[in-house]
């Protein structure tokens, strides 16, 4: 169960109105890697994973932690919104450029659909999508999932933080940019963690047998390409991070197969094309 | 430029016709963490890049690997559609059970609008889409992403490698499960060094000054759920992976603040309801 | 079957081109509550029900309205769009910050994609999709979603007659808010008469067993946010709109139950995490 | 912000495994008008009014409820999956028809992807999107959409109840069913409240000028059908809901207006297809 | 406008109920090429040409006609829906296989969502979407797209054909397939029209200056696989279709430019990794 | 397989940046009639292809090249970006409108997702998505799909031409065009080559018996609109293409059926509403 409390984690008032700014910080809230997408990526996470405990109080914690910046976000844009203009803009643009620029940048949809409100969309006003959340019940898959979010969460609210000199937005982006720290740090550890007690190792899933791998393939750094500086990397040369081989380098592939003959004729009832 | 070969780079050729799994296999060419998305994510990474050299060059060799691992699905795919009953249902049904239970799993799709041919959806019809990929400039970040991508994507193979007996079938998810494998540990061997050539650190991004952070949450971390052992895994105590502090724990938030008031009335040419 | 006249219901000239408002106004051809959500939400109610009669003649008589509002609406948003630029815009912006502004703000597929012509997309260029409709078979809920969308539809025309003054345009829409207005009342009085002749009833759908219900909850509003005047509404004491009960309030749930334990430990072939 | 409990509101167990209901409840879960669309609406509402008070307090409240709603149906599928089959298909369709019949009926990326979990999806795979919500900022055009969400919902849980005979899966249905049940009466309670205090009125939104309407056509009922009885309802005769006007009867429309002529050449730099 | 009839084309009725046809044949209604696609394209090309005359009223005149063919398709499919089973599915799996097959097979939205209706979706349960149609103003093109798609449609109506044995479903495929192909034959004759009075000319757009483009390939075949046969065919050799050329063929490209330097080294405030 | 060098096909260096345009130019990248868009189409038609030989050939041959042009317009794509303002907005608008004017027009996306990249959009942000490809399995639809496909390409290439002045942009467009202008020949002469080898004619698919068709209606023109021209084409009189038969006209339909009856009351499980 969730309560809701009407307090919020931090301040989320901005210095002035920013219709302009309103629709890019969307991005933060709505996007790919946006609030929408962590809280709902810790939350089915928790709710599917077989393992009870320590690491599914996490996911939960963190969870609700996420719901609440979702909610900072809004409010945040609300907030920007208020005083947009719904004024005529011929007469604006003619009066007024600057104005008209900004309108230029808008999403338009925040005030002709919301009323001057945020949206469940990214800054393209692409409605955001359950397909952006990640959870296979994998747990060390879903952890790097989770610490690959922050990471490209704190980028775009890095981003974010020099297209405004807006002291209080910038005020909640420094919090944001803080608890996104925060939770690379946590779920970097946890990835750790979950090898060190044995629950999973590398390469993901650890539990498929290698044998049943073509096992020539699995340590060849293979170069489709002509760059030379393909072989000159870590990743060609040395022990594997998962400590259980050696890397070796190819130019190309280093097996090769027949195109499979084409079999039959087809079926004639589905009008295909045939010999 | 691309330059094609008829030839795989391993066989695709399976025992047999299946539309039923031809179906599940649709999840590895075209769903979220599909063949797909990673031959484009490491394009448009490699496209995108400011860094060229070794990076550079082996995100195209690697991208390039991807496209023919496209193919070699979807003509497996293709194959396992040959055949594919096209006849009154109703008949089938009645006669044939069997038969009918696997047309009820089959995707409709593959033979009213492929004609037994493979599609860029994913395994519930769901058409490839660009939101699927991750490129951010950043590759720390992104490399992060591209190694949760071959986890997942292993993880998805070798469930599909249960599904099936087909023996065909199989030997090429084996190939593909040893290559996930390679590219997981060359990701994370290229994140790695990255770090340590000193191109990015932890946090992501690593040049953004910590002291614009809001510096006392950076490395707290904060239960927003009542389980109670989510303070005793190491995301909650000692030092953190980013080299730099120390966690702490908390129950619930550290900070908070008032819901900002409703600051005006609202543009009555919104419409809105207001005071 | 559908015949199509060579006339407009109402004028839709503008007085002269605006590609900036021609964006907005797509909102309300292609958006989720503009004419063609109508147009087919009418329509696959009219083809879906099972009760022939005049409930079905409303359908289909207000139906074939609407596919004719979204003509009127993209011949005006073509002609809006006559004498678009699609000049060197480097020198237009140099030359002309007001155009430069206004070019900002358009929809670039407009002259791109439609060489000055109408899209079956929203303000933002997402694409019209058949989500946006709802057609249950039950027409005390389907109407209920009818009038929400007149009502949806109408706050936005009224919000774009205040961002524009161009005369045409004003006329088009004084004319769709005047029928908006009508459908509203339409959509309000057929609910209403389908509960008084009988064929339905709150709660939607009235003829589920009561019995089957957990009655306990079912008259109870239950508060699960801090903020105190949720009891204080007409919602939460006195009679309930269905005049079969009387509402009550309590702070927070009235019940609780356990988190289940997670039962087994999964089957190892779908290599997820487990104790 | 948001705080997470350990509990549930309500009982969430299965008697047994069914991943073929699983795939029919993810409807309720992340389809047009599941539990999460309630959740993210009420609270984009909530998020976006510019009226504090009761009516705010009632959105907090009950979405709050909502989310906890999204993790009960989350955690049941994921307890329907248990024990899904990932064997061999062809051997346990030869063996046992029943059983491949309900394979048949899965989500298949219940187990390709979720490894046996609840996904952000509806009952056909298709992810759950922002554009299924409606928050306008006019609370009675909202709070319509609300009644309508949840008569929806609770018909589809209507139906679903009738599609298994699973004590514990029906025991769920009954209590949310309930809630839906009086979550209409709710808001059809606050939509009165609305009216009845003044904040709001029919036709909504009730402060455009009907003045600047095409009066004319705002009480007439056209008839673009040949249905007869269209013409027999009370929306076509007497008082209007509005209490503004009386309805009127017209066969097609009462006004007409030519086809607006091709006003220029086009632009030669779009190349279009002109006289 | 659009007026309506409650009369259908043809001949819609099927010979009895059978859900997973119906499911196959929203593909028809609203897949890729399905009859919303069709009659919404015709619509927006009616709406945004510049060329009022014979090639307008063709578009007007068709697009009518294909709204009357979403309408039967519906209608078909709402009938073959009816008895729909919407009983417990465990009984009936039990007590039927060959009934539980077609569940199997079912679009299960049509009994939960729309109570035995037909949807705005394809065979797979896609959402119908706007940018499925075509309408850029250029007439070739788009006449080009259209007998494209009367193709595809013909195609997957043939293939339906053979998917049933029901008289009546096959009697409407029927009639459907036979004005498909008038289609065909339409949309070809119009395309030879325009270019031989001189609208429009190979290649499409032919008012753009061929001195504007790298003329040295614009008749030049380039293959870039290494499959022999390329250079074989009527588009490697002889005179070119747009009577302007002779065809020449090359192995591989005939042009190559280095890839362009990364010319800076990023702005610091994007945190993208650079030198 | 593919392989990848690291040149490209042609020049791809713009004079400077131009955010504005880069925008723009995503349509022909990432647009429904992107370069993505005929890249995969032609991969997923040679892998699927019943016919080996001279037309697949040529399917693989242009389609890796497509792949070429992807990476030229991504490349294009990022130099413009390169310099792209993530400054302060405000500040720059007020200080130069001009510059705050480009701004509006940018993809905010560019900036804030891709650190100046490149993205796999079309020009409004919307992501590329698999259902925008054709491939049925029959070659003379197909081909006719990638004619039109090259069409709508080459209009979007020549209408970019002129809304940019950048020397180094309109080289590369140049040579797109080019291309396009040889790829519309080539699938034009395939089509033919098709039919002239008897592999398949027109109507497409040409072995569906005409007997099987209703016969009456296969060659006649029905104006479902009262524009008095559509009669006046060739596609209502003379011979038809197909070289079967001769067009008629008629004014509306020739054939016309009842509506049918409603024929049960539905399954009250279902909650529809029945008489
Ligand atoms: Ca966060
Ligand atoms: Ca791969
Ligand atoms: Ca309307
Ligand atoms: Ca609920
Ligand atoms: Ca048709
Ligand atoms: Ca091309």
């Amino acid at each position: 169960m969730f309560f809701h409390k009407q307090e919020l984690q931090y301040n989320a008032t901005p210095a002035g109105p920013d219709v302009f700014f309103a629709r890019k910080m969307q991005e933060i809230l709505g996007g790919q890697y946006g609030e929408i997408t962590v809280a709902m990526q810790y939350g089915f996470q928790a709710w599917n994973t077989k393992l009870p405990g320590k690491y599914r109080d996490l996911l939960y914690g963190i969870g609700a932690e996420e719901f609440g910046h979702v909610e900072m976000i809004a409010i945040m844009i609300a907030q920007l919104l208020e005083k947009a203009p719904a004024s005529d803009v011929e007469a604006a643009v003619k009066g007024d450029p600057t104005m008209a620029a900004i309108i230029g940048g808008e999403d338009v949809q925040h005030a002709i659909v919301a009323g001057a409100g945020a949206r469940a969309v990214d800054s393209n006003g692409n409605p955001w999508q359950g397909s952006y959340i990640t959870a296979s019940g994998n747990l060390l898959a879903d952890f790097t999932a989770n610490a690959n979010a922050e990471m490209q969460g704190r980028v775009q609210a890095a981003r974010l933080y020099h297209m405004t000199d807006d002291k209080g937005v910038r005020d909640l982006l420094s919090f944001l940019i803080a608890r996104d720290h925060m939770h690379q740090n946590q779920w970097i550890a946890a990835a750790r963690e979950l090898r060190e007690e044995g629950y999973e190792d590398l390469p993901v899933p650890s539990n498929f047998p290698l044998s049943d791998e073509v096992g020539d393939v699995a340590y060849t750094s293979m170069n489709f390409s002509d760059g030379k500086q393909a072989g000159e990397g870590s990743w060609a040369k040395g022990p594997t991070p998962d400590g259980k081989g050696e890397f070796s380098y190819s130019e190309g592939p280093t097996t090769t197969a027949a195109m499979p003959p084409v079999g039959n004729h087809g079926d004639p009832r589905l009008y295909g094309t045939t010999p």
